[in-house]
């Protein structure tokens, strides 16, 4: 059945397969199955190590990258990208290390398993046989993960090879076996990933400026100004000013960008009020948001927000702005 | 004359070796050497570069771990250490990125070598023999650390091995072959490892809370208790915390010592003046350090400073400590 689910369920489903009450028939594994699903929101925990892992080695403040894929990430970096996941999930669910395998969960051994390949086809050392295994993949891409349980028993791995150092595949067929916990997950967005090259070039290299002199504090406005409506990670903003001050430059551009009629939103003061009255996404702690505004008056129809004792509304396309200069300040 | 030095030196000398003057006969290699040479405080810029990269790696906020030698340290992360501090400075020295190489420095190619063995013996890759390597080399135990320049020619390595993806040795004889950009530098300390074990104990398994049911509160208060008059960095708080908000569990560690006559000075307010008075070490941003009082009189002729209207010295051996009344706030 979950088989079927597997290849049936749309892409970006986001759909927690609930089978908590279908036993596995490994009362131990079903033991640490259910003391994961005890967790509230476990797709977003999930989602959150599993971005923060690849936000670590990623290390964009100091190298400006987002892709994993991107041929500057070497292949140590990917080997511990899994040993990144294993660290942040263990100190997400506060797990104990445990005598053989990574943790002791409800006093069972579990092995932690990531890949950026999938699920299945991971290789399994000899040690790990006959364990139960948190499997865990995420493609970055697509903005998906998932995350399972298994024991890797004989007939789920490939025969090893007598010439490596005794690692065996998970089979494909292993699949049907999984004992899902997040099934094709919503992992929290790669925003650089996902724009369009076009815009990337037009933020990572400001008009008028030439290579590497271009400043992050320039980098950022651009951001800023390129790409409205839309949640921007702290790590983001850090990945494209290339410094550490993150919020600082956040605060630059704001000054900057409100000539132009563009707010940047946080999560602090009104900002998340005014964000919810102009029916923007509302940012949290560690995002912004910025959305360009246009005076309206004080029976139009759309969103609207008070600011300096004026009407503002989320600028249309083809709406002219005028530099809104009673927004000195919000 | 290096390779004699390089024996000469006591092992804890900081020199940073004066060779600016002396040519290598390799004009590349020694542009690059005068480029380095054009910063200020090398020393302390590479020391910092190693210690962030270990730091970073060892990620005691989530893991306690402070100890690279661990075997809770795995493979992976110590094979990733090298990739960390060629990626730590080159943000650190704002390096471009090289065609070949991992840098381009003054238009050389350079490769960066980090090796937790040594500054010989690292295994150079087949494209990099020939080329201008930045080698470094970190000692956390001793707290040194050495960064110097090597063109890999096929003379100071040794043989390929045909069976291997080409990799050869630095041989031991090619140290004499090294431009020292810091030569037996000083290390940032790294406290924790530095303790005595029972110390370390004490912190980390406070007396009356018993293995994973003690807070990181109990444990940070231990610490400042027993780790006086050394400056004890953010990281080492984290570490011992594993929590994030190292500062807020400083603040309520000042608060839990105070009764004890135990000052924790910051970077902040009158603190840095405080700490000149005691004549104690000065802590600097993301530094505190901890200090147990006595009041004194007036005319008392040790250091002394000006707390709540009375006066205060530095606790002696065998001097008596009441609880501080006027010390309610500083």
């Amino acid at each position: 059945m979950a088989d079927t689910l597997d290849f049936e369920l749309p892409e970006r489903s986001r759909s927690v397969v609930e089978t908590a009450a279908i036993g596995t028939g490994d009362d131990a594994l079903d033991a640490v199955a259910s003391w994961f699903e005890g967790h509230s929101n476990l797709e977003a925990r999930f989602g959150e190590i599993l971005r923060q892992s690849i936000d670590e080695v990623l290390d964009g403040q100091r190298t400006g990258r987002f892709d994993l894929a991107a041929k500057t990430v070497v292949k140590t970096e990917r080997t511990y990208l899994g040993t990144k996941v294993e660290i942040i999930c263990q100190a997400a669910f506060n797990l104990q290390r445990g005598r053989h395998m990574d943790y002791l969960i409800d006093g069972h051994e579990v092995d932690a398993k990531f890949s950026g390949k999938g699920l299945v086809k991971q290789s399994i050392p000899r040690e790990a046989v006959g364990e139960i295994c948190l499997l865990m993949h995420a493609d970055d891409t697509r903005g998906t993960f998932s995350a399972g349980l298994l024991r890797t028993t004989p007939d789920v791995l490939s025969p090893g090879k007598g010439n490596q150092d005794g690692k065996r595949e998970i089979l494909a067929a292993a699949r049907s076996r999984i004992r899902w916990l997040v099934h094709h997950g919503r992992l929290p967005e790669n925003l650089l990933l996902k724009l369009p090259e076009a815009t990337r070039q037009a933020i990572f290299n400001p008009p008028g400026v030439k290579g590497r002199g271009n400043s992050g504090q320039q980098r950022v406005n651009q951001l800023f100004r390129l790409v409205q409506r839309r949640i921007v990670r702290r790590e983001v903003v850090l990945t494209v000013a290339q410094q550490d001050d993150g919020p600082k430059r956040v605060r630059d551009a704001r000054k900057s960008l409100l000539p132009e009629g563009i707010l940047i939103l946080g999560h602090q003061d009104r900002h998340p009020h005014i964000a919810r009255e102009l029916n923007v996404p509302i940012p949290q702690q560690g995002q912004w948001i910025s959305v360009q505004v246009v005076p309206v008056e004080r029976d139009d129809p759309r969103p609207s927000t008070l600011l300096g004792g004026n009407r503002y509304s989320v600028v249309r396309a083809g709406e002219s702005v005028h530099a809104p200069s009673p927004l000195t300040s919000y």
